[in-house]
């Protein structure tokens, strides 16, 4: 079992063997050991090799500097300058909290980003200040419209972070599909099928094979059918890839680059990079804070103590399981996947770093 | 068949007869026949009965003038005074556009307001403004959380509209629950068993009876099962919900107020009426408008001409179905179910209008 502060130490040595300052480091670190915390290893220390290969294979910038190219009292556009994305989505919720602070809301699109670990550490960097959080961001493509044969957007996560008075804030940060691309590959190397309303073939038809995914198969939008909803998922996920790349001039669709190291550069033909869109909003731009607040506690305590449905344990608030994980992980330490820890002890090796692993 | 005129002048007429101004009664007039144009029948006509009978009986506020409480550069608190939804919803959605003329954004959180219609008939009214219009609304408690056996929140809308350049906009404006309570209704009254995954039993038990909902049962959110995703629908209409209840001061989950008259009035302890939510984003408050539209106009026609799925006939692009019907009922005239139809004639006789349906 690790601890926070070890991984993230780790983790700042690392990038800053590939010339990353380190400010951006530490910034990255953060991000990805966050998502050990909260029990999302998918966007965690899974992430650091690819990071690492395309930081040193110049894809990703190291030393980048993101760059206002165009604002409004409420809103900015910022060019990422290809950075890793964690620095580039640091700066963006920041500018995004400074403009509410100013006028009342915030918002900041954001081009030639990359991938950035878990959309809701960014959304939540809003709620020291009593503001709402939003964060959002487009990614390579893998999912299908509904009645689309082929995976023409990213699983284009939302996070929303609320704050709450006495009860811990509310944390919605969820991808627009129907399931997680770890969950279908987890399947696939085990061998087992996967139920039917999560993949389909290349030619659109229902498949079960967790495998299809690679023979260029694509994961169903949130709702999985047109009769259970799944044109509200496409919705879901056109809105944000707009916001995220057509408000900010970041490639979309289809033309999202990679995420990983191992899938060729694309001839980004619309657009540059990956996009994320920000906002903050102050919530006494809109009520008293107390009044807001003691209103959210209201909310989360009618919810939590809602009837269960027969079987089930008890209602969750958005946001529970994850925070719940980090208040377990932080007293007990996290533990690391064995390919996982495989991929530090190889990184560490070849950067000439002391492993702690 | 009727015009979209002559049913405007109809409503207009009515509402008139019930004290209800010219201007505010043309404004309501708008979106319910807006509805019909476009399709969503159990937003249109439908809802007049209700109206009528709730303003009749001061349930409702014939000559409600709603007030800015609070306001920053970007946001404004707007109480509704207890008026039509659609009176109330039009002022909002104005504000809104008015502030992001200002300063790039402009957002409107609404309390003591009604069933509004279609949420996306005030998220459109911003595309002539070069705006993306957005609009949220909760509803009276209906969908159960995940894990949940009983109906906590609403349906609760969203619907956001984004200006396209040669293209039509796009027109998102779906539900969070998954499936609509009129379509529950409507196999109930055929006597047909529903699937399995759009609603339950009030222990929270899967049911295939669609009569169920006037029994305790509930709707299940977008995704249906946690399996297929229903937290995320479920975080959709949490959001929704606190943005448009607690940022406003309106009631929230179970105790927002019915929109139909035949049900009794709640003690609404927390917080006053119904609340929405309106947002405008000036593009060019982002990048030069040419740039988005033109990227619109691109990403449009990617998705349209993307490969159908095995049986599909196209893909398309959200807000395509509604514009075809709209574009087919102005050539044509609309028709009317034969219940309102019959609802209508009894209004006429009741409030001495004569009726040309």
């Amino acid at each position: 079992m690790y601890n926070a502060t070890m991984l993230t130490k780790l983790v700042v040595d690392l990038l800053g063997r590939c010339g990353v300052s380190h400010d951006d480091a530490a910034v990255t670190a953060r991000a990805l050991v966050a998502a050990e915390m909260r029990d999302i290893p998918s966007h965690g220390l899974l992430r650091l090799t690819d990071y690492i290969r395309m930081l040193r294979s110049g894809r990703i910038n190291t030393g980048a500097m993101p760059e206002i190219v165009h604002q409004t009292a409420s809103t900015v556009t910022l060019d990422g300058d290809n950075g890793l994305g964690p620095v580039v989505a640091d700066k963006a919720i920041r500018h995004a909290i400074a403009k509410a602070g100013d006028c009342g809301t915030g918002w900041v699109a954001v081009r030639h980003s990359n991938h950035f670990g878990i959309a809701g550490h960014y959304a939540m960097q809003a709620l020291p200040h009593n503001m709402i959080g939003v964060c959002m961001c487009n990614a390579n493509p893998l999912v299908a419209p509904t009645f689309a044969a082929v995976g023409m957007m990213g699983t284009n996560p939302l996070a929303v972070a609320i704050p709450a008075g006495k009860e811990p804030p509310l944390v919605a940060d969820f991808a627009t599909a129907a399931i997680a691309r770890g969950k279908v590959d987890l399947l696939h190397k085990k061998g087992l099928p996967i139920e039917e309303g999560f993949v389909q073939a290349p030619d659109g038809k229902p498949s079960t094979d967790p495998g299809i995914l690679t023979r260029g198969g694509s994961i169903l939008p949130l709702g999985s059918t047109r009769k259970f909803g799944s044109h509200k998922g496409y919705c879901m996920a056109a809105i944000i890839d707009i916001f995220s790349a057509l408000l900010s001039g970041a490639a979309f669709g289809p033309f999202v680059p990679p995420s990983v190291a191992w899938l060729p550069v694309k001839k980004d033909l619309f657009g540059k990079g990956t996009g994320h869109f920000f906002g903050a909003m102050r919530i006494d731009a809109f009520l008293p804070a107390d009044h807001f607040l003691s209103g959210m506690d209201r909310w989360i305590k009618t919810m939590r103590e809602a009837q269960p449905a027969n079987g089930a344990e008890r209602v969750l608030i958005p946001g529970d399981p994850e925070r719940e994980a980090e208040e377990r992980n932080t007293r007990t330490g996290v533990s690391l996947q064995e390919k996982v820890k495989e991929q530090i002890l190889n990184l560490c090796r070849e950067l000439k770093v002391d492993c702690p692993l």
